[in-house]
């Protein structure tokens, strides 16, 4: 079963809104083994909806249309749908009647326009909506089926979830849902990564994808299919291959990696942070349960308090905050007055002017450790704007701590 | 000129990602009066993204067409582009050099898969991309134009910005933008915000829309219009009824107002944060030129940092570390360590968990300056999630510090 997705709203074009159904929609059906063929936008518009429907059902068995069934003037959904069938609106008495008993039962009003809310395609069933008034359609067209949701987050999930997915499963033959696992891979290009797997390309099975999604300092290899086993062993073999690389598996980000490295070791870790200021520390303390192995960090933006709050040396600092011995000092400093096993700094020139002399990019990032007698500093040059900057510097800083930790990936355990 | 997107691959109909992308288009090329008129998601599949493209070429004049220019295997919109075009790839001799200068540059080896980067549909110009490797293409079809260009969201926006607004703009005949104008909200609801708002609402002119954007902790009242002039007078309106509530205007975010008002007056700020985890400080530094105002943070997440790096009194934490006179107390200590004008404090419940017999959503919020004996606090219970809480702590505690800095919005000064 194909199934396309058509979203309708100005808004979603004008880029006032995020098309976050879309991705929901797509993630519940893949779940269901029923993935999306096809996603479409389209405005406030009855010719320009019907003719992406049409489009939508050549590629497509079923459509979810989603927005544009509200009761006020730029809600032309439910025409656009009739057009496209070649049938009239007609008003559905009971759908009205349950307009009139909604604003009843509440003691309110009854605005007139509410009520084009019960015109529905000649042929169109009504789907129950149990969260709000816009009732949701299912019209049947020949072999073909389309499905109108409100646009409502809220509404059209529970429509979805009781109305559309046990159908699309049913006439799908029952579920086979496409799996997804992946291999997280920081700080190393996305050529590389691919290069270092293009052995396995020639052996994929069919039906099973292997994928790349690169965003800055992380790319995910992502292996799709259907079968369980096959997916398990792929993995395994990618993770052979890319060794220590690998900073995490599925939805394990790299902070949780390395949180979970350190309560292995019933061990603790504070940061020390100057052009990150604060990311660092939040991107641990989003994982849930943080407070088990993150005690805290410094945010010394100036040079000033780097002094102050982490003993750096003045004479050290008086040649520039950007520097290797500084960035050590930090993860030492934070490490003795948090009192933590570990400490992790960052220092350097985000942008989007110089500073000390060094261009933007110019980072050091250091790990602090209970063993080794000096801190490892990683020296960086890293390319983009102030924010990506920060964001490959909190990276790289963490991979730095997770590979000093030893080896990070469940693999042996997920083996069984 | 009406522009359509065409957005490749399957994360996007996984739902593994958010097509973000099409929003920011639709919001640029609105605002250079140029707006979206079709959106499509489609697979890593060169025979539907050629169908896609041109069905969005029977109702476009130009499309956008967005990811899949990647090195790797599912890189397939180059292949795509020149089957729709009807013509062969060709190795482009100057892409390809410059790939190998690329890696010759950063004293790299080239992975040899890199160069199908260089491979384009015979006719189709490269459009320079000066953040990564994979050019974009720009191909003249008859009297419409499509442009390729990388779905990585910095490469892309510097792309469409350089190449593809100026030639759209040209080919529309001149600008006649869409304007936005906005004023922020922190901490009041929307029904409210727009409770207040609706005398405004009758006296709409033709084509002037007000609008209004939720997300957790702020509103965005949007005016939308042509005449600059019109949508001033109404945004002055509004900004008079909502008084000190208003947190900003237009593009300047909560933080970058804090700053500003911080620097007018040469004053600056420390951060002392528990729950929220660096995120304050995080947002702080997110503004360019923060250094101005902002020196620095603690982040004492377990309450023995809050002792020793704080000096919030042992016998004030016995009884828990959520509770206002800690907030205070950290705000104070920190403002003493850091030795700057001002002090911002945040402690409480992020959830999952209960914490000190609170539930998830206590949160208290405190700001110490140099005029009042004892710090300000504000007491929160706030719904939602983890990150949810962290980060409406994070915006309450900044509204706090912007109140107690007196008069934000710029209104006065724009209304010359």
């Amino acid at each position: 079963v194909r199934v396309a997705v058509v979203a309708v709203g100005d808004e979603l074009l004008l880029g006032h809104v995020v098309n976050q159904n879309l991705a929901w929609i797509g993630r519940t059906l893949a779940a269901a083994g029923v993935p999306l063929v096809r996603g479409v936008e389209v405005p406030d518009d009855v010719d320009a909806i019907r003719s992406v429907l049409l489009q939508a059902l050549s590629a497509a068995d079923a459509v979810v249309l989603t927005g544009g069934l509200g009761p006020t003037s730029d809600d032309v959904t439910r025409a656009a749908l009739a057009a496209a069938a070649g049938v009239p609106l007609r008003r559905d008495r009971e759908l009205a009647a349950a307009l009139a008993d909604w604003y009843a039962d509440r003691g309110l009003r009854m605005p007139p326009g509410v009520l084009v809310q019960a015109d529905v395609p000649d042929g169109a069933r009504p789907l129950p909506n149990p969260v709000g008034t816009a009732a949701g359609l299912r019209l049947q067209m020949a072999d073909q089926v389309v499905y109108a949701l409100p646009g409502v987050p809220a509404e059209l999930r529970q429509m979805v979830e009781t109305s559309v997915v046990p159908e699309l499963v049913a006439a799908a033959g029952g579920p086979a849902p496409v799996l997804t696992t992946q291999l997280r891979v920081a700080v190393m290009g996305e050529s590389l990564v691919a290069e270092h797997l293009s052995a396995l390309e020639p052996d994929l099975p069919d039906g099973v994808h292997l994928s790349y999604l690169a965003s800055p300092g992380e790319v995910l290899v992502r292996l799709t299919g259907r079968d369980p086993r096959v997916l398990a062993g792929l993995r395994e073999r990618a993770a052979a291959v890319l060794g220590e690389a690998v900073s995490g598996l599925d939805e394990e980000t790299l902070p949780a990696t390395v949180l979970r490295l350190l309560s292995g070791r019933g061990e603790t870790v504070a940061a020390a942070e100057s052009l990150t200021g604060g990311a660092l520390a939040a991107a641990l303390v989003d994982v849930p349960g943080a407070s088990s192995a993150f005690v805290g960090a410094v945010v010394a933006y100036s040079s000033e308090l780097k002094e102050r709050l982490l003993d750096v040396p003045p004479a050290l600092l008086a040649g520039g905050a950007v520097h290797p011995d500084v960035a050590g000092a930090m993860a030492a400093g934070v490490r003795r007055r948090a009192g933590s096993t570990w400490g992790v700094a960052t220092t350097g020139v985000a942008g989007p002017d110089h500073q000390d002399g060094q261009p933007p990019g110019t980072v050091f990032v250091a790990v602090a450790g209970p063993r080794a007698d000096q801190p490892t500093v990683r020296a960086l040059t890293l390319r983009g704007d102030r924010a990506v900057v920060r964001s490959l510097s909190v990276t790289h800083a963490l991979d730095l701590l997770r590979r000093s930790l030893g080896a990070v990936a469940r693999i042996p355990e997920q083996r069984t």
